[in-house]
């Protein structure tokens, strides 16, 4: 909160004339991007024409294309695709069965299995459900307790958060460790309240982990309306499962990032990069995760090839590939940047959705957010007040070892959670005014800290 | 921008143990809203179980009868109806039909007529089109270029402002005040280009006003994507409509305005109000117009009740009738509180969606902005953080002359103007964490308002 004092103190110090140029300069970039952007056209083929695009997919191979002839599209220099390895994982069939009493019949329900996880074989699992609140109440049963049976993490994301991004810290573990934690011990399967804000029926996948050389059981998730049934349910006990499903890995496959460039007028080696990732789940349309950060990261280039504005840095839009289940695809950027030794001094993603932007974090130094600071009131008539967090997008983070400066648009975050990882990520769920000013404050950050060097 | 600097210089000289509490209650606000709001499904009842409810109609008297019994539900001390006397329009049959070329057929497309218009009598008036940008250019027509025609206003709503009420400001008086410029002039009727930032065909109707004593020729609006085709056509010449409407006033009607209060333990005769209209257009469901504005000022009054708060001051929800097309009951309001001289301190209104809270806008006096200044760090949290505005609800702008301290909540703008009366503002548009986001941050300012007598 104190931070936001700073800002509008110094702003007096801040050259009247400059500030009135940038103010303009603002004023600009979001008008074009309001009245001519195209980020919100380009998400509508992304998620009709090719759909949701999973790494290894012959859909993420579409995008791979699509990415690359957008790029071109919107102006850039240079585009390339850039070789990544990426591990594949296959859904395959899936059916979940509850049974809600000793006496009532099996049951079929919404379902998803979880990401990197394993099937049942060529068979179905029947076995009796367990269900634990929390990680510490699970590591007080005994081996008889579990033996053999399905164990129902059932977790409630905390609606008491203001921010939903701090809920989802709080619960995803339980999607992420459930197996570690279970590690060699004998049960049939996992099954978890999904990690969802949502008040509906929607299960949500998401990457899980395997302990080393632990057991390979099945593990899925249900939605928070089948959650509340079987919680309700168990409370009374002689609950059961069937789970039968394909899933599993199948080793790995090449793929690409496509990155597109716009070459720097006074220091083309110095790169300030902006990207989204490209791969999705296999399920919905990955419109806000993350199609959304990737439309608006081309139209951060476009924008400023619109408007004439020739940057003093090489400014690049990099679509990842393969965020969701290995980040594979952001570890082979850092490391082609390492080898060529290329200088970045800002990587920007946008995967958070594509909601109306409030904020910007990144991992700039004390010194560097004072520099900052007196530029935060160009951003207010837009809606962008919050610049205090700390932190930036997954994708961009193996950057952070070579000292970039790395961030991540902060949207509002109430609606993320309801369709995040699910069937209902789609393109009617983004809105063309809300996804088009997050394109353009990136557009704004990209701007000042090219024509005013702010990180060099 | 520059008011943002008071309020955290302020608050280093506000006694830190006063602003624990504060925060502390703020959370305890937040978390009874988040996890035990009910306003979510009083919405959903309202929306479903009874739907959109114009002045005058049975379902209005069903919503106010709803409005009786939910605030009863809520906790209330008392409740009661007040009797208000209200305009009725009747929609009835209406069929509009174009014909884009001089070979082509007329062909109907969606369209709604606006609110208080006439229609067509028992005929269909066939015309000419003539597309007219702005008044301006119609000032300069020939009473020979209009007469008998249809007049197209195809004023574009601006989508390069970023706050969406800006846009609906600049473009509304082609809506409502186009019959009043046309006046006495022969013309077969209006149709405008819907005051619409959505990239769809919903057609958006709203209040128009003829002039006084001018012709009463029907007055229609269609949506955007039917407007860009016709406007297309009539860049080429010969285009036409055939209309054809039932709609009319139908004299007036006994409704009510439904209050329930929360007496003050100190001051009872001093009034805190809050409320939304309870009135809503004759399509879609009036979800977030105002639906969403109703029930969260009944989540005011439910949370101090649930949270144990002894309010000092009387709290009073107040669900108005037809601020729509007449706003009789917030004048009956007025005239009532005038009458009976009851002293309000505070009249704050939700009436802009029910979309995540980013601000509360006031007629505040310099002094009492200073004064309020201090408390805008406990909000940002939640991320309401825009005080700055000046300004307040329809319904409660009539208190003004009592020199009351009048309000309105700043939902996020964005989409506000894709569904505002259409058929689309129906329950499913409204996120349930951005509704209830938004009955904190008005419980917050009612709690700090009381508690601290900040404006008495």
């Amino acid at each position: 909160m104190k931070k936001l004092l700073l800002p509008i103190a110094l702003l007096f110090c801040y050259n009247g004339m400059a500030q009135n140029i940038d103010s303009v300069d603002f004023k600009r970039i979001a008008d074009q991007v309001l009245t001519k952007g195209k980020c919100y056209d380009d998400l509508r083929i992304l998620c009709k024409q090719i759909g949701n695009r999973i790494s290894g997919s012959s859909r993420a191979n579409k995008a791979v294309e699509w990415g690359e002839m957008t790029l071109r599209e919107a102006g850039c220099d240079r585009v390339w695709l850039q070789p990544v390895m990426v591990p594949v994982w296959h859904r395959g069939e899936e059916h979940l069965a509850l049974r809600y009493s000793r006496e009532g019949d099996f049951i079929d329900v919404p379902m998803t299995s979880l990401g990197n996880s394993e099937g049942t074989g060529d068979r179905t699992v029947k076995a009796s459900i367990l269900m634990v609140g929390s990680f510490e109440e699970f590591e007080k049963l005994s081996a008889a307790d579990i033996d053999g049976k399905f164990i129902f993490f059932n977790y409630h994301f905390r609606q008491d958060f203001a921010q939903t991004f701090n809920a989802y810290g709080d619960a995803v573990k339980y999607r992420w460790q459930s197996p570690m934690i279970v590690g060699k011990k004998n049960i049939a399967g996992i099954i978890i309240r999904s990690i969802s804000s949502g008040k509906d029926d929607y299960p949500h996948t998401g990457s899980t982990k395997y302990a080393e050389g632990g057991s390979k059981f099945p593990i899925v998730a249900i939605g928070n309306e089948t959650a509340d049934k079987l919680e309700h349910a168990c409370l009374k006990g002689n609950t059961a499962a069937a789970l039968r499903s394909d899933c599993g890995m199948r080793g790995m496959a090449q793929s690409y990032n496509v990155i597109g460039e716009i070459k720097g007028s006074s220091q083309p080696k110095d790169y300030i990069l902006v990207g989204g990732h490209l791969d999705s789940w296999d399920i919905g349309e990955g419109a806000h995760d993350d199609g959304a950060g990737c439309v608006q990261s081309i139209e951060v280039l476009r924008t400023i090839k619109q408007l004439g504005i020739r940057p003093k840095h090489s400014i690049r839009a990099v679509l990842f590939m393969n965020e969701e289940n290995g980040l594979k695809g952001g570890t082979a950027y850092a490391d082609s940047a390492l080898a060529k030794k290329e200088h970045h001094v800002l990587a920007l993603e946008s995967d958070a959705g594509g909601f109306s932007p409030r904020g910007i974090e990144t991992t700039m130094s004390k010194k560097q957010r004072e520099q900052f600071e007196k530029y935060i009131p160009l951003f207010l008539p837009y809606g962008v007040y919050d610049f205090d967090k700390e932190g930036g997008g997954a994708d961009v983070s193996p950057l952070k070892k070579q000292n970039v400066v790395i961030g991540e648009l902060l949207p509002d975050s109430q609606r993320y959670f309801d369709v995040h990882h699910t069937d209902n990520d789609v393109f009617e769920t983004v809105n063309h005014r809300e996804l088009k000013l997050g394109a353009a404050a990136m557009t704004m950050l990209v701007y000042l800290v090219d024509q005013h060097e702010l990180l060099d």
